[in-house]
């Protein structure tokens, strides 16, 4: 099937690819703005955060128009919390749960970051610099996975929070040095259904009974947002609605409001950027093999494919053409692995998909590509210069808000010493 | 099992973590100069010219030092062409074969840049700018499959190059328009046998004969060198005697005396850099779980066992310990594919690796890094800088020859408007 574009007109593709070069990001205010209202309606008992999980895309505009529009930040380096405070956000509005234990652990804690311990030894870290502090924890549940371990951010294989047998030793540190225990956080992927986002809150819920001091459950990301036609998206308000309900039942039997917070980047944004490239050739293998398009762009810009064989809708919006041929939509990487179409989570085999017959030069539009391509790219394999970024202001005007790199600035800190 | 250092001694490992910054890559001259002389030492019937890869590893200075050592260039995209030129190479040092369509393709010329047109319509687009040019064509044979499709550069699903069915119509072109194909260039990877090159010959052979102006053949890379104990590194001598012995065969059977090419990247050179990070903490998954390493480095800097779970050695040289722990050592980024051990090209599955017990800030000295790590890193995800790079002088002198990126720098092209 061929696909529809998703929040640019054919107008705005021909003007974008006419008076900026392509490969390009493209963003849009207006679903920045739906992504703000679906979670400033989310039902919840006791009122709800909205984080923005930045590392998804850091562009400083992005970071700036959810700190005007009340959304909070969840930030997972201190380098991304530097970036969140250059953007304008104040520490008290940034939650930190990283990987890895701050180098600048003292300014992070004097801007009043609000700190999530992810290990034991992050926790002792903590109350070194601060006994009697106030702080959250992330835990990491036993819950049977579900996915590929590569993917997993729970479970014996992930090394993301304490794990949960280990909460008998962050009480004892706790006790000992009197910190207070604010936040539960747990990232479990909790998908779709109203019945496992209950799931996940029983879960939380419980681990919240074993801190007295805990007000607040961070419940992570995961809703489901449709990209492909066989994937559903998340009902928010089903989810809401249950996970609401499970939160008042906690509530009468224990007398505790807990405050829920959530970090949708996905559902909130991944469709609110579109990405537009170039057909740059078009070859093919013979009567047995595969018509590949190559293209202007890759894993330079949109690493996902070629990371987690994830698909994506690939629009050719402006072609007339009615006849559909298969393609192997491919990257312009002298690398095997840079491919833009894929067999979904399967590296082996090489999958085509149906576009309209292209010609050189078409214009390609691969939609809901916010997340994780800006953020995550192999930006310079091959010395191709980082791509521009637009947003398409509510007011249907294209600013550019990331200019191309230069490509001599890829080398701007080398120094020749031969 | 545990290993040793490759060429750092603990002293320069000491001194290195002591005085920069980790995460760093350091590279070796003196390894540098082990590469040029094994591949000038390569037997060849009628003379060879090894080109560098740069895509591996693209410093000005890795390129100043090939070029001062008589190396050549492979470029993969007219900005690796631009790079390889502000390092000092001339345009007719440098062969140019790439995926992507030179938007620049008249100053490329212009540069006497050797083109190799690795489509019909690359070779068209040439000679419409060069009617009776000289150029190479890069040709995909038949060659059944022997990895999983994301590593290879052959066969039905590669991109890469001109189907060999095709080989009509080039000629077709070439006689038409009187262009002078003097290159035949095929990457097959060729693997490690005197038997596997011979048959890569041969092919490459029978393609020459189909091309009577042709008198180089570039058969690309692809000699192994073993990084893991389980791996066999190529016997460079025997290789070549058997090839040269081809070529001999050839002359006298066409009287065309054919001149090598090789483009041994990694043979070459990837154990000519190392790379130096820390231990940052050590978290562990209960009985039945795993113990993680995690670290100050990870996809960030290396991405390769994100990419192609492939498996390198991983050092703890100033660790005195004698006893050893099964560790899973982890990146620092919030993404679970970030992962730095893992069992060979299997993605399901957590494989730890033996490892001297570790404290918090140990070093860990990850062996064998040199490629596709400091050029093809995502280097700015959760917002981390890109690492520095030093280089260990032949007599012995540590010199930066890249700064690590200030954090700053990430986002010195976005422009806030909103």
């Amino acid at each position: 099937m061929t696909y529809s574009l998703n929040f640019l007109t054919k107008e705005q593709v021909a003007y974008i690819a006419e008076n900026y070069k392509t490969p390009i990001y493209v963003y849009s205010e207006k679903k920045l703005k739906e992504a703000v209202m679906a979670f400033d309606t989310f039902p919840s008992a006791f009122w709800h955060t909205t984080r923005y999980a930045m590392k998804a895309n850091s562009n400083l505009n992005i970071l700036t128009y959810f700190r005007k529009n009340g959304f909070k930040i969840d930030a997972s380096s201190e380098y991304e919390v530097k970036r969140a405070i250059a953007s304008g956000f104040e520490g008290k509005d940034i939650s930190l749960s990283g990987q890895e234990l701050s180098e600048d652990f003292e300014w992070i804690l004097d801007t009043w970051v609000f700190f999530v311990a992810t290990s034991l030894l992050q926790l002792e870290t903590f109350w070194k610099k601060r006994p009697w502090g106030i702080l959250g924890v992330r835990i990491n549940p036993w819950v049977w996975k579900t996915y590929f371990a590569k993917v997993l951010t729970w479970w014996l294989t992930s090394s993301f929070g304490i794990w949960y047998e280990y909460i008998p030793q962050i009480q004892e540190i706790a006790k000992k040095y009197d910190l207070k225990i604010t936040k539960i956080h747990l990232h479990i992927g909790s998908e779709n259904t109203p019945e496992s986002w209950v799931n996940t809150a029983n879960i939380g819920l419980d681990f919240i009974k074993e801190f007295k001091d805990a007000t607040i459950l961070d419940m992570g990301g995961g809703m489901k947002k449709a990209i492909m036609p066989y994937e559903k998206s998340a009902d928010l308000q089903a989810i809401g609605e249950a996970v609401k309900e499970k939160f008042i039942k906690f509530y009468e039997e224990t007398g505790r409001k807990i405050h829920l917070e959530l970090e949708p980047w996905k559902y909130a944004v991944i469709c609110a950027g579109s990405f537009i490239a170039k057909v740059n050739d078009i070859v093919d293998t013979g009567k047995d093999g595969y018509t590949f398009v190559r293209t202007n762009t890759g894993m330079t810009d949109m690493p996902r494919v070629t990371m987690y064989w994830i698909q994506q809708q690939i629009i050719a919006p402006l072609v007339q053409e009615q006849e559909e041929k298969d393609y192997v939509v491919v990257g312009h990487c002298c690398e095997s692995g840079d491919i833009l179409t894929s067999k979904l989570y399967d590296q082996e085999i090489v999958e085509p998909m149906k576009l309209p017959k292209l010609s050189l030069w078409d214009i390609l539009v691969f939609e809901c590509t916010w997340a994780y391509n800006s953020s995550m790219s192999m930006k310079n394999y091959n010395s191709f210069p980082e791509s521009a970024e637009l947003l398409i202001k509510e007011n249907e005007e294209i600013v550019e808000i990331r200019k191309k790199e230069e490509l001599q600035e890829i080398w701007r800190n080398e120094k020749v010493v031969l």
